[in-house]
């Protein structure tokens, strides 16, 4: 009945990160020999086996794919399981769903826990931490070892494997010329910060847009975001003191917000400020009013990336390097939020 | 590298149901003899291992905890998730989350993959399908080979375990008098089929609280929805018509929905008509007017279900029968949409 010994108990044992041990089990470069020797010999002594997923592999077919999404309380994310679960079950496979906070330590121990032979393959939208970072060591040795991986929404170049991704330029593009073409002249952008892929993508869509219609940057137009917690507050003294006839938000909560905030500084949505988001939430469609949005069609997401996973796990061919990137076509769908 | 073999392919080969493998596997009487024999054999033939609960006994200690929940694009549910999340990950444990999709047999088969030694412990609520059937043959099965189970939210008599539930006939009561307090003659009710608990007990709620204040009970006044897909035309034409001062709804798309079919019938909210929700979205704090809500508190249901199962887990005591219920107690916060 002795509990298995895990990657964050020897962390806490020898007061390191995860990702230190991690790194040092699999003989990192990164990690010093003092400190890799120590580690292995502690693992070795407690018997640990390091991420079993060349065990997994041998009883391949559990038949079960692992989610892995750094939210749940996010309508986006909710509807890509939706999606996957959907294609899952019509080709018999179960589904598991983990959480990693937006934590780099909770990411690789998640996979650490799927990988263990529960799962053959998995689907995930890496944690904002991780992309921070810039530390895909876990990702790459699952790939290594032959198990399926495919990332979407927030991918990474550095990562090679199948991903379903958003075409977040041309959609953000659409949004601001949406709003150019309508007549605003002074368009603001409510965005995250730029290590969150998707956020430094529809960035660029917004200021590529505004330079082919010879329209001038001002930075001081540009909101950057970088936790939910104040969102509200910032969005609001962000609002308050500029001219801005045209906002584009980058995700659903933003925009709402961004009406809330036009209609508390006295103005009117859409007679003054035009306002889009990007989401495909039940919000934009219920508010009042019903919110224009840049469609992200987050279910059929997911049911690309279950097709892509079985495919290559069914194909059982562990030597197959043929990856695809499936880029799903952003809709605009035009409700009440603009002219 | 052959499949496992699963009780959904058994099913699929002797062309009877999930339900009846699984009773036959475990002798129940309410199958007859020869299907019991016939499915037996079938299972042995192909070597399948009748629900490996009793196996992952002996290997207690995964330190996971598997959640499984009806709905995933469901506000509620996930706040749920959030609130198991922080208590386990607190404890040291890790959270798998499956979905039944108000599915008796997509529970039944859940719980068979989770059972099979990838967690220590169940936190479920039901599906609407199982509650339907009224059969818990799995969960007693989980219960009687020491598995510990938490059933949340929409729970049942029928299976003695710990469960987190709200006092939902006293929330809706609260809702109700409010409501009368405010002044409303003529109160409305909009919940859902009977035999989703929740559903009912709130539908008591509110009929008891009519009677306390010698209100007549008009049974044209009370809507209840079977599925979500056309509940935005069943709420329209149920408002259209009648002349409702009061409008209570078991959750927060019946509200929302509500408020925007009595404006569409050109009266106002709160001005002729209140409207009070069952919830605590998102939507309604954004929503414009933001809802008065009986608060659920989901956050805290997850936090309760994870510190009862994880007491249990912990105690490693597999006779003990002290069974706990947790009534979180709801809170009405009053907002615009009610007077």
């Amino acid at each position: 009945m002795k509990p298995k010994l895990t990657l964050k108990q020897i962390a806490k044992e020898l007061e390191v990160s995860i990702s230190t041990v991690s790194k040092a089990l699999r003989d990192s470069p990164e990690i010093g020999e003092d400190t890799k020797l120590k580690i292995k010999a502690f693992a070795k002594l407690y018997n640990y086996k390091p991420n079993n997923i060349a065990l997994s592999l041998k009883n391949r077919k559990t038949k079960t794919i692992g989610i892995i999404i750094p939210e749940i309380v996010h309508h986006f994310f909710t509807t890509v399981i939706s999606g996957v679960e959907h294609v899952a079950n019509e080709k018999g496979y179960n589904v598991l769903v983990c959480l990693s906070d937006n934590s780099f330590d909770k990411e690789v121990l998640n996979m650490e826990m799927l990988a263990n032979g529960s799962t053959d393959g998995f689907i995930i939208s890496l944690a904002k931490e991780t992309m921070q970072k810039g530390d895909y060591h876990h990702l790459q040795e699952a790939i290594n070892q032959g198990m399926p991986l495919v990332l979407f929404d927030r991918a990474v170049d550095e990562i090679i494997c199948d991903k379903v991704i958003i075409d977040d330029i041309i959609g953000a593009g659409k949004a601001t010329q949406h709003l150019i073409d309508i007549g605003c002249k002074n368009i603001g952008l409510i965005s995250t910060v730029d290590y969150v892929s998707v956020g430094k993508l529809r960035t660029e869509g917004y200021l590529k847009t505004l330079q082919k219609n010879n329209f001038s940057i001002n930075e001081a137009n540009i909101l950057k975001i970088e936790g939910m917690e104040y969102s509200d507050e910032e969005i609001q003294k962000f609002i308050i003191d500029k001219d801005l006839d045209g906002i584009f938000a980058v995700n659903e909560h933003f925009a709402i917000s961004a009406i809330k905030a036009v209609l508390a500084s006295g103005k009117k949505v859409p007679d003054d400020v035009s306002v889009i988001g990007f989401t495909d939430g039940e919000l934009s469609k219920l508010f009042i009013p019903s919110l224009t949005v840049v469609s992200q069609h987050g279910t059929r997401m997911g049911e690309e990336s279950a097709r892509l996973l079985i495919e290559k796990l069914e194909r059982n061919d562990l030597e197959d390097e043929n990856y695809k990137t499936i880029i799903v076509e952003t809709g605009l769908v035009k409700r009440d939020s603009t002219k």
